[in-house]
């Protein structure tokens, strides 16, 4: 679609056009009305959605100009147009989850950050494509950055309309790599929050899964999360996110862990390189990088999070297999090849295994809070390199592992429950490849205001 | 509909009409047929089912009956009636909620208690009644002991058959009280399962509530407990029950500690010298109680619990405010008047409030944990004396705070997430009231065990 450029790449923010809003000509329906354009232009090629309501979206920009225009916006994001992932419920568009079996499903709710970005003047321009039920199985979404290759999954949709400039920001949801894996792959910005930060609505089926933003700034990402925790707060059960009502200020890390995980060892040449040297840029700048030789608390994480990818999915599997069956039971042509095999590992599973598994998970999360005081947070990438190129599935008989990439920089900070803010650092082959801040539990700012500092101080490393 | 007679009352019991299967003419399909029998005499007054299926029921029975002929049953269950609680879904019978907005709703899937169920050959004989989405507001069903009086809430359904040997177990839910407060009216065995420990399906919405069984004797609602969760398992993130694949045996408790909980200051004379009673004939048998006055631990207990209530409702109803706002938006007409008030308490709530609140909470659940080594449990009421007579409510301006009796010796429990185990242990003014036995988080083995050495070994206590 258009070449990515690291040192010029820009997408759309909100955060800055709202200054001109008192100010210009410029409003709420200008600024959407470039959305609109952008979408009309691009989204043939890119796929990022699956309904759009323009007309609603007018109506509602003009009702928000009119609160800009008396200084009377209900939240710094009021105006703000933005994408669902098409897994959570909203009451004006059907939810159509990237299933047939789920095809015009209209429950006619909003799930509870819906309804807080409503509450807070947000306009829901559409609802963005997701892989099958937030699987594995893709969706037509095109990464806008090459269109035979994937924006990642399963927020694909999210990814690639923020990546083309047709949103500010949009909804996405990760258990296993979903929001941080397409964020990275598209040089958008986004927040995994800590499990539990910000409430799921009627999607509590999983014990691993968050929702969060992806945006074009790391500004917009926070407003966004914030002003959807001010009103939701978090899971049933948990803290829920807290931080400053504005974007948290910058903060120069002085110790960061790298943290390996199950991918650096199965990772491209050229990315090992790209991300080598932004270390190596980071301890020039003063930040001291820590290894897990250079410290026993990181090598029990590293260890812990060696088999990341094993604990996540039996877990995830297991959670999902009542629904699933229930699904396939109801409407067996409804699903995917794809998903009936995940289901079939599943139900050979037994609670033993999953207790097993969430005691495994349970070792990692203690690791990671004794690394606590070892560093800031630590450092690794989003995605193992750029996007892999995606053009369909040859039969159901063989079908491709991972279509949408491999979450296998994320299965650790997922299983950890961990928040993480990726940002575009690397450009790989004129792609983009993110990395990512994983903070301590509840840090969600914190991490923030770290990849803040690294973005704005160290300038992205480029290898063609 | 007939007295409550402490001494000779005997539920029903699957437990021991299995022993008679391979050597008598009794079989699955006969014990269906009693059932029927009971239910076709008593249902009429009692009011206990929503939804019957007899045919479905006798032809599984058969199967059933065929299974054990040839030893061949697939669990200690199969061909057990069980009711379900309408608030859980059933694949083959509406799940209506006892709300008017869901009158007819059949998803078409299985709550995963009933799919584990169904698999180790139980039957699923009907649905039971609920309280408005296991709220406040009452459903139809009578105490079979005196058909004035409520038989609790909200599994009122599942306690009064029970009760009155239609069935002998049918599954009960639990957020406040109600799985122990109804059974406790209704001289059910029951158990409230450690937070998490059985699987709840679809119901993940709220942090503090369980599913359990309701049973005319302790090994039915333990084999019913353990058959479910050999196959479920617990809630997402949970380790979930496990005990031996049998009953539990009885174990004579050393020390229990007695405790007040916000409902032993308003408790009525007679319950109160019943309960009395009871205590001394457990000192009189070797069983050292302990009180606040003599431990500082259960004194903070006590003090952290004595805002149960409050904790527990507050945490409940924002928990469940978007739902139920989606439903008022949806079917205005659909929801009674009494959950429309609980909605606007919800409504001006703040995460903050919420995060207070489970904050006291997890202070309630370390000082439980505290007491771990102070006694082998805790024992207090189950309810707060016989149940209260109910006719109906007036008019909708002025609605019975609790027409379905007040989980005020229940509130302590639930926020703690601790197991409890009732059994019928008192009768007032030939009434039963139930006695809790509460156990450490995932000792509902140990509960178990206890509660059945108490009932065996000291006779009810009754007073008129």
């Amino acid at each position: 679609m258009f070449e990515y450029n690291c040192k010029d790449f820009k997408a759309l923010t909100y955060f800055d056009a709202t200054q001109e809003f008192t100010t210009s000509h410029r409003t709420p329906r200008t600024f959407l009305e470039n959305c609109l354009e952008q979408i009309s232009n691009k989204e043939p090629d890119i796929k990022a959605f699956v309904t759009l309501q323009s007309e609603e979206a007018r109506r509602l920009a003009d009702e928000s100009s009119e609160r800009w225009a008396n200084n009377r916006q209900l939240s710094a994001i009021d105006g703000m147009p933005i994408g669902i992932k098409d897994l959570l419920e909203t009451a004006d568009m059907p939810t159509q989850m990237g299933c047939e079996a789920y095809r015009g499903y209209s429950p006619g709710n909003d799930n509870a950050m819906v309804s807080a970005l409503k509450d807070a003047g947000a306009i829901i321009l559409g609802k963005t494509v997701t892989a099958e039920l937030g699987g594995a199985h893709p969706g037509p979404t095109k990464n806008p950055f090459d269109l035979n290759r994937t924006p990642g999954g399963s927020s694909s949709g999210s990814a690639a309309a923020v990546a083309a400039s047709m949103i500010p920001v949009a909804i996405g949801s990760q258990v296993g790599g979903s929001i941080i894996r397409p964020a990275g792959y598209c040089a958008n910005f986004a927040l995994k929050p800590s499990q539990g930060g910000l409430h799921r609505g009627e999607r509590q089926t999983t014990s691993m899964s968050t929702h969060g933003p992806h945006a074009g700034s790391i500004e917009d990402m926070w407003q966004v999360a914030i002003e959807i925790a001010k009103r939701t707060g978090g899971d049933p059960g948990y803290i829920g996110l807290q931080g400053p009502p504005d974007p948290p200020k910058s903060v120069k890390p002085s110790r960061l862990i790298f943290l390996e995980t199950e991918g650096w060892s199965v990772l491209d040449s050229k990315s090992k390189e790209a991300f080598s040297m932004l270390l190596t840029k980071l301890e020039s700048s003063g930040v001291t990088i820590i290894n897990r030789s250079m410290s026993y608390l990181v090598e029990q994480l590293e260890q812990t999070v060696s088999k990341a990818s094993t604990i996540a999915n039996s877990i995830t599997s297991w959670e999902n297999h009542w629904g699933h069956r229930n699904l396939v039971n109801n409407s067996p042509k409804g699903v995917s090849q794809r998903l009936k095999n995940t289901l079939k590992k599943a139900e050979v599973m037994t609670p033993e295994d999953y207790r097993n598994h969430i005691l495994l998970r349970a070792y990692a999360r203690e690791a990671h809070r004794f690394c606590s005081s070892v560093a800031d947070a630590a450092i690794t990438l989003s995605c193992p390199g750029p996007a892999p190129i995606w053009t369909g599935d040859k039969d159901e008989t063989n079908l491709a592992a991972r279509p949408t990439g491999d979450p296998i920089f994320n299965f650790a900070s997922s299983i950890i429950g961990a928040p993480c803010v990726t940002i575009p650092m690397l450009s790989v082959d004129n792609l983009p490849v993110g990395v990512q801040i994983i903070a301590q539990r509840e840090q969600d700012a914190w991490a923030t205001s770290l990849a803040k500092w690294i973005h704005e101080t160290i300038p992205p490393v480029e290898i063609n």
